[in-house]
């Protein structure tokens, strides 16, 4: 395994790598790996012959009072992960390198960021879109790999990649849990023994909005209650929001046809969890009840 | 030579020519070709050994109240040159292929779109900076070529493919000029007969600007003032701005030390024309003169 540091050995690397007709997989991360990461591995791994997996925390994608600074960094154990799960190259670019002080071009898929996370960290899918656009001019994998813990970056960079012509495929891969349901993020260590008790219930309250939709539910505002009742039922949480949503577009929905998302953001205290299910709903006539 | 429509097929024809090491040059145009193109595809040909031209009236560089509809298409004649240039492949997308209904990622390079061209098109930077993107991830150019009429484009385009790591190499090619110095532009077939006679004046008056910076004067404002006086000479002008900027952030200078560019854009009744300048200024003591 290397450990690469200059974007222009990389890109060198890259360009040796696809002249041998390599098919690479980029597997782009802040680091702090965990299991979710692991799976990601992986996946790229099962589909290409190299492995690049990035890790740089993207200063752009934190807001001005989130957690950029305190956010885990622990390098030795990530690439100890990766050289365990077989990757080819960690790479992992300097800030200075990234963001020289001349810096100044940013990507921003318009209508999709605005929502849910948008909404809530205005300047958050700018940083993602810039810093996931570059990488990938940088790494130019066939494949990248994002988690679908993440739901509504997936669909920014889908978005991104699609409308620039990017030419790398995005596969999103499913949510990896704790048994007790809590989606893993490296951002879990974070909350107190209380709140890791607390923190299951977004999970559990989207899975009770999934039971109604797979039941027959076609209302979205009576799913997102059930999904927002259940939340109620624990004191520590603070609701960011709930929605049932297209997942394409990510607009909420009045009726619920097809595939839907359910996506939720709760704060227990400081830290804020987000998770998401992606649910089918069975056409009239073939709810789960009746197979 | 190939006129290729297809995004898809533009994509597998690079891929093919990548695959056998082939170089390839991106000429990227708005078509109404002229000499001006006809160098920049010459000197495309000799660096590379595979050109493309593309040809896109791209509609999201055009202001509301702008000649986008009115832009001339030539595309027979267009295809005409390419081929008697030696041209391997015209690429011709359509304007549903390039901004489908679901369009919507932009890409922006900050600072130096705002002042002068930025200032007078407040939109036209980010469809210059979305299309060439676009472009360059659709063909993957080892080099693209631009004339350096636009310069403001020229200096966005480099910003942008820096600051994303599209690597690609952006090759600005002096500006063509009809005998009278009038610089060559797809535009300039809007002028009437008076205007025609009068549109040389903008380059004669950056020459005195030239001039005046040769024989020693380093004082920005009266290099500009000279510029202006000369323009002030042709009745039929109406200044836009002149401008003595840093030829790499276009900031405006007080003091000229270095490279300079010198910025113009007039109008002669409604056809906007823009021209400029890159003076060197010798170090004292080494003036022109005393050459």
């Amino acid at each position: 395994m290397r450990l690469i540091r200059s974007i222009s050995v990389m890109n060198a690397y890259r360009l040796a790598l696809l002249r041998e007709g390599v098919r690479i997989g980029l597997v782009p991360t802040m680091g702090a790996l965990h299991q979710g990461h692991r799976t990601l591995i992986r996946t790229a791994r099962l589909a290409c012959d190299a492995v690049v997996v990035s890790v740089f925390v993207n200063p752009t994608q934190f807001g001005p009072h989130e957690d950029f600074s305190r956010y885990p960094r622990q390098l030795k154990q990530d690439t100890a992960m990766c050289r365990d799960e077989g990757v080819d190259v960690v790479f992992v670019p300097s800030q200075e390198a990234m963001y020289p002080s001349s810096f100044q071009t940013g990507v921003t898929a318009q209508a999709v960021s605005q929502r849910w996370e948008g909404a809530h960290r205005p300047t958050h899918f700018g940083g993602v879109a810039t810093v996931v656009t570059k990488l990938l001019n940088i790494v130019r994998p066939h494949i990248a790999f994002f988690g679908q813990k993440d739901y509504q970056q997936v669909v920014v960079v889908r978005r991104l990649v699609a409308d620039l012509n990017v030419g790398t495929l995005i596969v999103s891969c499913p949510t990896v849990r704790d048994p007790d349901g809590l989606a893993m993020s490296s951002r879990n260590v974070y909350l107190t023994a209380a709140q890791r008790r607390a923190a299951p219930i977004l999970y559990r309250a989207l899975r009770a909005g999934e039971t109604a939709i797979l039941k027959g539910s076609r209302d979205a505002a009576r799913v997102r209650h059930t999904v927002l009742m259940k939340l109620a039922d624990e004191p520590l949480v603070q609701i960011d929001y709930v929605s049932v949503c297209d997942p394409d577009s990510l607009e909420p929905l009045t009726r619920i046809i097809g595939k839907v998302v359910l996506l939720g953001a709760i704060r227990l205290g400081p830290v804020r969890l987000i998770d998401n299910l992606l649910v089918k709903a069975k056409i009239k006539g073939r709810r789960a009840k009746s197979r």
